[in-house]
């Protein structure tokens, strides 16, 4: 079962707050050679693979999870995403 | 300049009620092979590499970052967390 992973990060020219909070508590607690942290979302997205599809499973489920991304997961105006696809631990897919 | 990727899950014995609701959004859209959805957090962290130090940067900075999920970044009780190093484009570090 091929696992599609989607991370979603807010554009660089878009100002990031919840990142910048987080750097600053870095900062508190001692780790001063950070100099900028921006904070997105990641989405594990377990697909059951259609019976009889082997090596193009892979393809269909990246091209699935662009089409997630697009539709639902990110804001295309403010947010870039990436997927690439995961082997889980047995491989089945 | 080394980059520092920190994906932090909720540990996969903790109810994800938030990724529960992207599921049932997807399945609403016509996403109907979704079997499972886990919505987590990325924070992608640029570190200042101390002047001098070539190939040993990336382990130090995959060190630091793996101390900054284990302080503040994941709560340990709940999450999990990964470390990864990324370089940027313009690779000096």
């Amino acid at each position: 079962v091929p696992r599609v992973v989607v991370d979603v990060m807010l554009k660089p020219e878009i100002l990031d707050p919840q990142g910048q909070a987080v750097q600053r508590a870095l900062e508190r607690l001692g780790f001063d050679r950070v100099t900028s942290v921006r904070q997105g979302k990641r989405f594990e997205i377990e697909i059951a693979a259609p019976a009889g599809i082997g090596p193009g499973a892979a393809d269909a489920a990246a091209e699935l999870g662009r089409d997630m991304a697009a539709r639902l997961l990110a804001n295309n105006v403010i947010e870039d995403f990436t997927v690439r696809i995961e082997d889980d631990a047995g491989g089945a897919g």
